[in-house]
């Protein structure tokens, strides 16, 4: 089955309503809690993005269900939960990377960061909700009968375990640590080599649990598991490789941050350490192991359009 | 049976040794995790405190074995998981509530705050480190086997359900941001009512929860779980008294923090509301309510003299 760019931007906007319907519905809301935590903690979620990580998990459930011969409308349903909350898990270390002790950025997805409009005391408790608020919805949906279901409860329970793995220590605040660190007066300087590692953690892990969450729930599991992850692994490191170009070349107005930041404030970059036509090159090869990944497992879907969309996007 | 002061001190001390080694053993570590996000979020745990939160939670689940005439062992190791979880979380909240943005505290537990050792931003995402390794230790642990045991993970995802709902902007959360609103400049002060539905909020979900924890860890079901509920809600508002009372009459080194700082900043406390005397006899009568909650349901164990605890200590 081939995919053209036309499928993808209709797939990925249908599936998009249903991920912000959803993300509505499973935000916390008034009354059960305070205005105050409401309205911040849905600023940042409301406010949009590109949604990489929930499309991920619900495009690796949709591939692990041609793969596997079942029904696709029903696997999207099992992952969309952890769609969503792995968006929550994304924006909350946005919300927290933004504030004045860490990046110290005002403007994000087009509109000043959440602590230039609820303070850096509510951002942080805005940060923490969401991220709790995802254990909550991973734990709770989709919902088992009354006397449980014993192949979903094993599935949300391995898929709530690699994401919050990869949330952790151990993958995206390790990384953060890593860069806040590194950005440290006196710190020695990332050399290409500690980059990669410090993206491998602070964004490609969180990438890697989207396609495996999306993956478990749709009842995937050993090689199937294992070329998602590849897959994922790469299109992590070409997905931050072009981030770093667009941070070179791009506008504020098309990113909806500020552009040109890491640069100046002296960040370690891909196209800093091999220049740009090497960037671009490294960018393209990781995507090609990524298909090749997808190939060996006979997975599609829209897998494929979506690590080619990743190269060649603009913003 | 009856149970004396002494019999509590050592079972306490007994458990907190149990509670202190499996922290040690489910902490972030290197290599996995970079060096310094590892010491950032031991500092605060090792760091001590009272361990209410496990001790509720290992009580709680010896008090339903007792109750359903099982052994007590397995009990107590089911719930550990949990309760070093509840750990976790209660310390990153210490953490991010001590942060310059929020109560500002230098002191804690007698040493100096992680933002004091570590800076804002890494104490930012140690805390984050240690609510996420909370989720990640509730989902794995205890393990199961290979292929599952259906009623064990049925246990794991209700009790990860009933912290995450305990801690997130429908509780802990949401008390820390109507005390962070209640203290902006401006703000109006907070009436008697107030305060107990922040406190309800900020400290005493997740102390709910901690008997929740335990008592559903141990397979306890209905109005046994009922029974717990009130029993440590009741708790709960006796401690926040306690606590409150502590403020104003100790002094910095007995409480291991800087005392005197919640009048000092003009917060509400029980006390400056309704007076000593008066904050002495609400807790009092609180702790009896919850040893009436213990009683229809016939749970003992520790948890009365957790209760009677409680309201004589004085620190």
């Amino acid at each position: 089955m081939t995919t053209t760019t036309t499928d993808l931007e209709s797939w990925l906007a249908g599936q998009r309503r249903t991920v912000d319907a959803a993300l509505e519905r499973l935000l916390p809301r008034e009354p059960e809690c305070p205005r105050i935590i409401v309205e911040a903690a849905r600023y940042s979620v409301i406010a949009g993005g590109k949604r990489l990580r929930p499309m991920l998990a619900l495009a690796s459930a949709d591939a692990v269900a041609g793969r596997l011969s079942v029904d696709r409308d029903p696997a999207l349903a099992l992952a969309l939960p952890a769609a969503c909350a792995l968006e929550l898990i994304h924006t909350y270390s946005l919300v927290h990377d933004d504030l004045p002790a860490m990046d110290d950025d005002t403007l994000r997805r087009g509109r000043p960061t959440a602590h230039v409009v609820f303070g850096e005391g509510m951002a942080i408790l805005a940060g923490d909700a969401l991220l709790t608020e995802a254990f909550v919805i991973l734990a709770r949906e989709p919902a088992s009968p009354p006397r449980g279901d014993p192949v979903l409860d094993a599935r949300k329970l391995r898929t709530l375990r690699r994401i919050a793995e990869a949330a952790g220590a151990a993958g995206m605040v390790g990384g953060q640590a890593l860069d806040l660190q590194a950005a440290q007066a006196g710190a020695a300087p990332l050399d290409a080599d500690a980059l990669r590692r410090m993206h491998a953690s602070k964004t490609g892990a969180l990438i890697r649990a989207a396609a495996a969450a999306g993956a478990i729930m749709a009842g995937a599991d050993g090689p199937m598991l294992d070329a998602l992850d590849e897959y994922a692994a790469h299109l992590g490191l070409a997905f931050q490789i072009v981030d770093d170009i667009l941070d070179v070349e791009g506008a504020s107005v098309d990113l909806g941050k500020t552009a040109g930041k890491d640069a100046a404030a002296g960040k370690p970059t891909y196209p800093a350490f091999f220049g740009l036509e090497a960037s671009r090159a490294l960018a393209a090869r990781s995507v090609e192991s990524a298909l090749a990944a997808l190939e060996r497992e006979r997975l599609a879907g829209q897998l494929p359009a979506i690590a080619r969309w990743v190269v060649s996007r603009t913003h």
